[in-house]
């Protein structure tokens, strides 16, 4: 069985889960000059969720290139992770809505909790088709996986940190959860043309 | 006619109905952080119907796999297979809204009857390619076949019966739907790499 | 230019169209099980609305196959054409609502306007890409080209009929809307495997 | 890497993020018949929303149709332009219900900002495909890249001035943006089949 049917599903639950995002952007109540500017953390969410959706979609698809044929587990692990992707638009809300005000922390727990258990998620589904080349393309170079594996190992515990941090403080979680999206832009952006 | 853009279409449907589950995990009122914990029920409902869509899903793609071709009435009978995936969204709002309190029967019996009108819909859509090989490949071994055939006959049987216990209890029901989605995944991780 | 990322774009809209009617059936106020029988014409208007975009994406289907590439002006229409589609749910939502109430002659009239729309456009569509043989495949048959445009030549005036019915009746009206979708899901089981 | 990937998830947020718009026309309070002409801005806005988003996915499909592979950093640009098509239904929302009121001049600001941003950022994606033919097939006509060249350079500046029309009149700035998505249509209608 062929991966590009499981990329014409993921693609779908990406694009539907990252444009969802927009009905966070709520209309403010009030004068609309003001309100459109004191809803600013609607905005950042926004862009920051919606940067992370497509970091992780662009990883995915370095993932599936990877890969030659899917098993049933793979299809199954794959549809566990979506659902944490599709699920990335609550806690957007909860973290927009809530960053300035009193349950800014839970907010910022659930937005880290989600993003902590995506990462994890992705490694488990990629160490399942790297391991023993299980579903690897035949001439998938080793370094090539090496290179993917040692990339994503970090997640996990990068958004762990951002995670716990919330217990601190929740602004600073939020902060640090928009750093690692603007990171990851950067990076592409300094390296330059790697796919 | 190939089965490509059935799948197009499909695939878009069961994304789409897979990611607005989400839109039924809603803000709580009150203090967000016991908020959070207490529904609970949105996260489980929300969980159960995205593996069940997902795992339609795959068995969608695998039946996919075995035809070569499409006709009128089988793109017909897919519309309205699609018809009750996308309705899916409604009676898992419903379930996990109503699930502790009174209302919860009636939730059940919603949830219960899509999902056994999903499976007879599957069932049909499946017979209708598979009888004396209409719009089989070629090559489709006999076997698999049978084996197809065999795998979702207990489908519509299953979910009736987890209906029926709503009329003894809704909470039964409810976890009887949970474990056929977990009996799902288990399934795959236990006797694995099957596709 | 191929018509392949055509028929991506217009499924999508097609799928998350049709999908996002689910969005219209919402819970009812009071007793569940009282309430989930009460709203039954929003059931209906769901299969209805689902059926007829779905038989209208079969036969969108139908069209791109005939055709070997796409011009500007033609992706154009067929943006205007999707606008329309896009635009089903709205008047569905408002035929659920206001059937057996004040303001059904408004919301019949709605739906069958819109459907009428899309019909001509669909037309419109169809007719760009078929006179003589402009976007056409080399090898498309002559009498298939006719056959399409004959069946799809009555679609605006059946609307037509079912729209200005309402101002006589909206439930007449709405029985013919029904109807019609009926009447497409029969002929194909009755005629049968026709693509 | 090939774009077809690229292709599928860009597909999916323009078809998406078009589809949402027609969550912004909502039912109007009040008798249905003269509510239903009452929300004409909600139409127009639609209208012209979806066609902006049709037209440039066009354009979209024209980019992509020069180029022979992408890499990291163009993926990432590709996502940030994303980011901006899916936020038009928003202020495409503000528009439509603040036009004839107080808050006409920030929705019309609003329109025009996320319209000229968009602008920006397809120059920039095409800037980076095409410069010293980066991403480019091996066999794209230096003439119809600076064909492609000069016809998106000038959308930034037009969204600009209409956008700055707003500062004088939002209603001028309105029947600007309606005139723009209005051009391209005509353009089409009248040069033809250029694509």
């Amino acid at each position: 069985m062929s991966p590009n049917r499981l990329e014409a599903f993921s693609d779908g639950v990406f694009a539907i889960a990252a444009t969802l995002l927009i009905l966070n952007v709520v209309e403010p109540s009030g004068p609309l000059d003001q309100g459109l500017l004191h809803i600013w953390p609607s905005y950042v969410a926004y862009a920051v969720s919606f940067v992370t959706i497509g970091v992780i979609w662009i990883n995915h698809h370095m993932v599936v290139a990877q890969i030659a044929r899917v098993d049933r587990l793979f299809l199954l692990v794959n549809v566990i992770f979506l659902m944490l992707i599709a699920f990335i638009p609550f806690p957007t809300h909860l973290l927009a809505e809530h960053i300035t005000s009193e349950g800014a922390q839970a907010a910022a727990l659930s937005y880290g909790i989600t993003l902590t258990a995506t990462a994890i998620m992705f490694n488990v589904m990629w160490q399942y088709a790297a391991q023993g080349g299980r579903l690897l393309r035949e001439n998938a170079s080793a370094r090539v996986v090496k290179g993917i594996t040692r990339s994503y190992l970090p997640g996990p515990f990068i958004y762990l940190v951002a995670t716990i941090a919330a217990l601190v403080s929740p602004q600073l979680s939020a902060v640090l959860y928009a750093g690692i999206a603007l990171f990851y832009v950067l990076e592409s952006s300094v390296f330059g043309g790697r796919a």
